[in-house]
């Protein structure tokens, strides 16, 4: 029996919609979900449940853990943990950890594993003591706690932090063997609740002429960065909680700077104090770091948006198919100009494309997930993704996009990944 | 300066849109954010910045820590945790935990905080051994490994799932005094990533005449509950995943089954089996446990669709006012029929409502965070909230609920919830 208002899409039926098995997104986006076999033929995985099968494990017999006051993920899920990379000996604090995109799901970032970026390390912050400022070209200086922060009105929103040198990689020219995680990983997505800078910057009295805010944080690499007063009033936050909880140590504890789309690192965690000035103040953080290198041997200062970017990251790097049959091609794409309208998969190396289906809810400046029904005919295949966002903006390719910015930025990777698999079943990062 | 294309609502020119202090949700809801002082006079808690304010604390000049592996909130928010209840000696599996409303914000539950309700206990599941097997009124019988589901389309949603014991001390006569953690806390909301039931069950192949499906779990409680088969066919899921990363060994670990907006225990956790049949096994935990008491001495069976409801979260139980002026009244709204339409707030104790401004994403079967300023003159008042969801279903009194059901049913509960300020500031819990 089955309900009769149901799309019913039999997978058997699914047309293919782009060259090399790719089929239509109709098998995820029917209401509920859609039919997939139905005539005796396990497309997928299951296997006949014999007289065997209801086995009465220890775990059956024996009585469970009870209740606890704050939870963990399974010992079996242990090797799922951020990538660490230390900064040098001596300085262990410079260095960050990067996200396994590879080995989560959906679009929100378990705050354990959102990734990190230091100048220094981690302060351990006494929220009693702690400050932030507003100075500068305003009517009157004022100072807040986190209790007064706590008195005024706050927004959540769904968004992601992207740091500007994520996918770094991408420019080498030789492809990194690394998994999807290892290069993209500077990336994660988690519920924002903050405070709006506008309310406070109001209350302060911002002076005519003002057009820059000095954003400069509490630990001890001092990291400042230049924001336009135009974004500060517009859709920035103080960000106080994360995904539901009070912001955590690494992402700026007790508060952070939250400049929605913009490069991770002007998003100041530890915030101590914004200066309201008339001009950029060109520090350090946003002079000899953080600025791209272009062709003619000039540094672009100031790229604050994150370009649209997408990223396969089932299958990538590492994993290994299990021969033809169906497949999930999934992944996420982004935008720091707003909400992803299109992202299109090819399995041919990029010759053709289809649609994949988008996961709702498909928010401005958040991760939305893509996923793409594929039938692997067993031999070697180049899978690609490209996201289109709102303004019509569309994801470069690694050749298109080093054609404009050559190839020594560093920063602002935005170019399509590549996944190639053999005839083995084994995936590799590749330039193509 | 003020970018020029923003609704400009100060805080002083705000209406009054109900009695006893209600002001505008305008506040809440201009692009970016609203204007609030503007006029030298700090209507929250800023403090003017004075000479000495940015002193050099301590983290600001030593070394931070280094990135790791799998992060944790700051030391300082080691209060925040789950309100743990385990059972009877011997048992204390029989227990559960709720999660500290009051204490979170926005509407993801991080994953250890996400409430508990287990009948013996937390399993210690090994994913390699675990199977779910379909089987019943099926053309074929089919088993299931974690394996062998991770190559089935998948989808996300982000949804709530609350315990049908919830907020059930309000059925007492004597309002208690507790949080409303403690209260109402069997509540959580998250990401849910799993395969599509609907997949699963064509291809096993349901047979005419059916009609549910026995959810059975794989802890030692072997708790088992009847599903319609309707529901199984429409947005029931197998959900592998919980805000990105594999679902926590407390919601089921390595799999549970996920019914958007039905009450919480027919999400069958560790979920062990699913039969298919022609009418509902009638098992102990859908007869002699989470069936609804009446007036005439009958036990009502089957309620399935969680009510629609809302939570003021701040201020609640355990505040304390800080004198009269401004205040975010903030809370949470939620109904297993849909999306919520409106939430309305009264701070004189329900004589007049005035709308509350509702944060984006507004999703079907998900919390809604809701905001509402007011300025509390420094009164005695009392605060209700009352949701209505896309149906047009109104959250009742607590009056109405019980003419309609009854005082004992001990499930169920979705009556207002007002809390009382008094002329000191202290806020309790109230019949009103």
């Amino acid at each position: 029996m089955r309900t009769k208002d149901k799309t019913v899409a039999p997978f058997t039926k699914l047309e293919t919609v782009a060259g090399n098995g790719l089929l239509h997104r109709r098998l995820f986006l029917a209401a509920g979900a859609a039919a997939v076999g139905g005539n005796g033929l396990s497309l997928f995985a299951a296997r006949p449940a014999g007289a065997k099968t209801l086995t009465v494990p220890t775990w059956t017999r024996t009585m469970g853990a009870p209740p606890s006051a704050y939870g963990a993920p399974s010992n079996y899920e242990s090797a799922v943990q951020r990538i660490v990379r230390p900064g040098a000996a001596g300085a262990p604090g410079t260095g960050g950890s990067w996200t396994p995109l590879e080995l989560i799901n959906g679009t929100i970032t378990p705050a354990g594993l959102h990734f990190e970026r230091h100048h220094n390390g981690v302060p351990e912050i006494d929220p009693a003591q702690h400050r932030v400022v507003i100075h500068g070209k305003v009517r009157r200086s004022l100072s807040f706690t986190v209790e007064s922060l706590l008195r005024y009105p706050t927004i959540s929103r769904i968004q992601f932090l992207e740091c500007s040198g994520n996918s770094f990689r991408g420019w080498a020219r030789e492809a990194v063997q690394q998994s999807a995680g290892s290069i993209h990983g500077l990336l994660s997505c988690s519920e924002w609740t903050g405070v709006p800078l506008s309310i406070l910057l109001d209350e302060a009295g911002v002076e005519l002429g003002a057009t820059w805010v000095l954003a400069e944080s509490a630990d001890s690499a001092a990291f400042s960065r230049s924001v336009p007063l135009h974004k500060a009033m517009d859709d920035a936050m103080i960000a106080l909680w994360q995904n539901g909880e009070r912001i955590r140590p690494e992402q700026g504890y007790p508060m952070r700077l939250f400049l929605p789309g913009f490069e991770g690192s002007m998003n100041v965690k530890w915030l101590r104090r914004l200066q309201v000035n008339d001009r950029p103040t060109m520090t350090r953080d946003e002079t000899s770091k953080y600025s791209d290198l272009m062709p003619d041997g000039k540094a672009k200062l100031f790229t604050f948006t994150m370009g649209v970017k997408s990223l396969i990251t089932s299958p990538s790097h590492g994993f290994r198919m299990r021969g033809p049959g169906f497949y999930e091609v999934s992944g996420l794409a982004w935008s720091g100009a707003g909400k992803i309208r299109r992202v299109d998969v090819s399995a041919d190396g990029g010759r053709t494309w289809g649609e994949a289906a988008l996961s709702d809810p498909i928010l401005p400046k958040a991760l939305t997930r893509f996923r793409m029904a594929w039938k692997w005919d067993g031999n070697p295949a180049i899978l690609k993704s490209r996201a289109i966002d709102e303004t019509g903006e569309m994801q470069p390719s690694r050749d298109e996009l080093i054609a404009r910015c050559g190839e020594h930025s560093g920063y602002h990777f935005n170019g399509i990944q590549p996944w190639k698999i053999n005839a083995a079943g084994e995936v590799t990062n590749v330039h193509a």
